[in-house]
């Protein structure tokens, strides 16, 4: 068995990510008090979360080669780790402001934080930099650096894509559901969240072990965009039906019109009378419409619907999984870890 | 004499350019609205600049062979021209938020025009994205391919790092005269404006032709950083000593509290009682009170120091031209062409 990451052992590479992007500043001669700014940046914004993207590229990285890493490839894939959790920082402190949140773990935004205002769009824009500076530093002689480069390009590009169609579709200020279907919110979740969250790790630890070749992709693409877009459902699932202790906070989806797989499947089977229902109540700041629609989605039996979607998908990336040819490098294992993390999770 | 691009021709390949990127996008099944707001990012944006530095691609190219491009020699260098237009345009966008900016080139900022808001935020990432999807689409088999990738990548970090010194030195809201300094300054415009505007087009060219080499790289930065600087320097003298029918505009540094190498200059020189007349009326919106701001300006004869400074420094950058050494392929009127578009303009 593998050996398995700590959020302790990932953290502690960091510092040597931010040591790195703060010289590459000071070559530039920046001034200090925007050196400052600068270190708080890589401080307030990629640090926090879960990290669960990030650990899975060391994660899988030691599940391919069967063995615990060497202190160099933990440190590398570590480093490739850290760059999914610097994109997926520049992307939440845009969004944030995009979607005018309030807090973000626990703490105001970054650009409701004293001073920041929107200095933090610039911000954002050095986060993603900071990938790159990064890559040259550390990869510049891997021989699938230049993979690497186009990897981070193309995933920025897909969940700009994803977010742009997710700001179209649901804008927070007007409630339009004829924009909302089934084939729009799989769009939405699988560009916007799949891709970076789910493929990007597992391409890096390919791309890293140079055994990226076009099969491998191709499986790592075909299980963990159908998981990442499961990962996502179920997310909206537990918005709506998770318990708030398992989940950690109260869910606000329906207040705040949010595109998610309950309405879409609602959507999909109400009679006009319930759609009149869904008009009227959704996605607006209203206790009280909030629980008519709970009680639309009860009568609806969505957690019944959700329930038969997590076993019918569960079951198919298990056959999937199972039929993995490993003649390349790839391990069933990679995607067992993940699937196992997900399925029937409660928070 | 080596052909000059008219901006007519410069425009034409554009097209292809856009279609490439809407192309891209639709292999992603990207939804038909969100296709058409990327189509009219991708027109409103980029579009409707004097493209001076998109230009300068292929004429540097040109001025280097010596001779007319040939037809795909002049797609190329365009096309790489093309992405520093990109390159701004993301830059514009997002600086039009974080300035709340009211017009850019005669018509509404993009994230003030009906319907887009914060949603110009996501837009600017995409002009960015852009910008390495056309790499990778017409430059993948180039032999600098990952250079110019690279270069990208660095001056849009140095160019961020730009805008944060401008934003931290200069807040629209708030003034304060100490954070002030010519060191600022010249980290601000050199950082902030001459390496994409100046160094970004004559390297493109360099790795183009394939004729980058440290030295011919190190020329041109020598030359191209003090001849940006100076450029933007003569920027802000004409926004206050240039006369609006050959500008165009009306300045309103001293209304904004604009960092400005005038102001800079007066903070040097003041006596402490016209300090005070900086303190009590800079960077406030009040017709009086600028007039009171260019009165001390004529005072401190800020317009004959300007004509010293430009003499000055249009003769270093003749000497620097004059030595430069051209056996690996650069050649003097490069620079020469640049100078002379600069050298006392008054529009």
């Amino acid at each position: 068995m593998a050996q398995k990451t700590t959020l302790k052992e990932f953290e502690a590479v960091y510092p040597k990510l931010e040591e790195a992007l703060l010289d590459h500043a000071k070559s530039y001669k920046l001034p200090e008090k925007e050196l400052e700014w600068l270190k708080k940046n890589l401080e307030v914004n990629p640090l926090g979360g879960k990290c669960n993207r990030g650990m899975s590229v060391p994660d899988s990285a030691s599940v391919i080669l069967g063995r615990p890493l060497t202190e160099d490839e933990y440190f590398k894939t570590a480093t490739l780790g850290w760059m999914t959790e610097l994109l997926q920082a520049f992307f939440l402190v845009s969004d944030d402001i995009m979607d005018s949140s309030i807090t973000r773990r626990g703490q105001p935004c970054w650009y409701r934080q004293e001073g920041v205002g929107m200095i933090a769009i610039n911000d954002a824009f050095i986060l993603e930099s900071g990938i790159y500076v990064i890559l040259k530093k550390f990869f510049r002689d891997h021989p699938r650096y230049i993979e690497l480069v186009e990897l981070f390009h193309e995933t920025s590009f897909q969940t700009e894509l994803g977010q742009l169609c997710d700001l179209l579709t649901a804008p927070e200020d007007s409630v339009n559901l004829d924009n909302f279907s089934l084939e729009k919110y799989s769009f939405i979740v699988i560009y916007k969240t799949a891709f970076y969250s789910f493929y990007l790790p597992v391409a890096l630890a390919l791309y890293y072990l140079d055994i990226a070749t076009p099969k491998n992709l191709q499986t790592a693409k075909d299980i963990l965009i159908p998981l990442g877009e499961y990962f996502q459902i179920q997310d909206d699932y537990l918005d709506n039906f998770g318990l708030p202790e398992h989940i950690g906070k109260i869910g606000t989806d329906i207040k705040d019109n949010k595109c998610s797989w309950l309405v879409n499947q609602a959507l999909k089977i109400v009679t006009p009378e319930q759609r009149k229902i869904l008009e009227d109540n959704y996605g607006q700041k209203d206790d009280a419409k909030e629980k008519v629609i709970k009680q639309l989605y009860d009568d609806l039996k969505l957690k019944e619907l959700y329930e038969e979607f997590e076993e019918k998908r569960a079951g198919e990336l298990k056959d999937m999984i199972n039929k993995i040819d490993e003649s390349e490098g790839l391990k069933k294992q990679v995607f067992e870890v993940f699937l196992s993390k997900i399925y029937k999770r409660s928070k």
